[in-house]
């Protein structure tokens, strides 16, 4: 289980195909992958992490695109990290995505990835997290992680970004229901891509009404206005999420979020290997099987199985 | 911790306040509370269970307000559990909601309880089964399940329904986009409310395309419009969710989806248990803050820690 030293070394001097490889042993969960963190974590930190969410199909990959640009015209490295979600039947939408960043897989100062969803959403936030950490330490300054969908497993994904930006357009009325009824956490900037669509400035003033009722932090969340795909709005956005990072670094705020991002971090890979441990020692169980037998019989009820279940495994109850 | 045994007993009979009162225990977590659900869990998995999602504001609350004066009128006896969201800092849609329900207040045949989310998804998510396993034990023949968003956290609740229906309505684009992209499941029946609104043939059309690219799987997914605050459509609402029903019992899906249910109950219970001691544990635990320094100087990567805590508490590893 020694990590290869000098695939760690190779990831710290920058080397991209060392890159790919730490992260596909994250993503299979190979305990090599968790040395090469482990190697490589004094040196992350430094990245900035942005996060972006919001509903499928309103433009993040194509406005992650634009923002790369933009960023490496003032020559900053570049990790992208996409999380895709699982889908029963088709990933049509998530793959036309991808294409939009096409244009920059050449460049060797950007670095783009996406994670498939397996199922186990603790484990994909984990390892969500593991490749950013991998990205940092290979020097890219900023790292823009994206999610489909806005439930509370994208949430703890984009948790570990230091500003997250919410991605809306007309259209997105759940969203913005969601926000109002504080079902969605209000996030530090909210862009709304299709700028020229004639419901735009409606929705922009919804918007504003639900921000207006939301306490206020210190931050007063922006809201901009972009058409992803022509570049319109992006320096404006830039501008915004720059602003926020200097104002999270001058509150003192940036190194309370990471503080708070890292003990869930420790606490959820702590109880998320517990989780496993116990589900795989029930595949084979025939204990259990009788277990879950007796419960649905309606001889048994959960509670006290799941009471049975942990004495049994000598887990502490 | 012995229960009281004249509360299952009174549970049993009907008694609205023993129902109450229990549902109370399990809300707050208090041993008592499961104990109950032991007494009475032989008598339970007679009630249909309806689960209702969707974004907030597209009218499940007033739906299913209809659906329960239909019921009513067969003289079924009803439970309604609606899950509220945890809010930073508006319950006002949600409010909003729970009064289109009022008119069934006074019924005794209707028995209404909104549970809130205190944060613990996972343990929302077991409490509401338990209070469903309650209303099923005192007799009520249709259990209405109700969450507001459609999130993985919704989606664990709404998984202890026998029939998911999921509601939507014209603005509901991001539904859509997450139904079509495979970021949110294919429910069993579909429900544009607001049948008048000019854009609601267009979204059905919508949904349709979406679901022509979704696997067959022997239940073909109607798509019903109603006009719930006028109960328009309400009564081929009531057709197509009995009509669901009567499929799954025929092909024997009913019982599978229960065993898969409960044993994913039996689980949850089990693996939130595990992660709560282990919360716990570190609260007052001058151990871990000084883990999580390290981790947060750098020194110790998160990985590494979430092991040197499971090894310290003594949980298998």
């Amino acid at each position: 289980m020694a990590a290869d030293p000098t695939l760690a070394q190779r990831l710290l001097d920058g080397d991209r195909r060392a890159l790919a490889r730490a992260i596909t042993l994250v993503e299979n969960e190979d305990p090599a992958g968790y040395e090469v963190v482990r190697e490589v974590y004094p040196k992350t930190g430094r990245a900035a992490v942005f996060g972006f969410t919001g509903p499928p199909g309103v433009g993040k990959s194509t406005l992650i695109g634009a923002l790369t640009k933009a960023r490496r015209a003032a020559d900053r490295q570049i990790g992208v990290l996409s999380i895709d979600p699982s889908s029963p039947f088709t990933h049509g939408a998530v793959l036309g995505d991808r294409i939009r960043l096409t244009e920059h897989f050449l460049d060797p100062g950007v670095f783009i990835r996406s994670m498939a969803n397996r199922g186990a959403l603790g484990g994909l936030s984990e390892a969500a997290l593991q490749a950013a950490l991998l990205m940092d330490a290979s020097g890219k300054q900023d790292v823009f992680l994206e999610t489909v969908g806005v439930g509370q497993a994208e949430v703890d994904i984009i948790d570990h970004a230091d500003t997250v930006v919410l991605v809306l357009m007309p259209g997105s009325g759940d969203s913005i229901q969601a926000l109002k009824a504080g079902v969605m956490e209000i996030p530090d900037v909210i862009v709304v891509n299709k700028r020229d669509h004639p419901l735009t400035d409606t929705m922009v003033r919804e918007i504003r009404g639900v921000l207006s009722l939301a306490p206020q932090r210190g931050w007063r969340v922006p809201i901009v206005k972009t058409e992803a795909s022509r570049g319109e709005g992006v320096d404006e956005l830039v501008e915004q999420i720059d602003a926020h990072r200097a104002h999270i670094e001058s509150e003192g705020t940036l190194s309370e979020r990471r503080r708070r991002n890292l003990h869930n971090e420790v606490v959820a890979l702590a109880a998320g290997r517990m989780r496993r441990r116990l589900e795989e020692s029930l595949v084979e169980d025939a204990g259990f099987a009788q277990l879950l037998d007796e419960v649905v019989a309606r001889r048994l009820d959960p509670a006290s199985a799941a009471r049975t279940l942990l004495e049994k495994t000598g887990a502490e109850v």
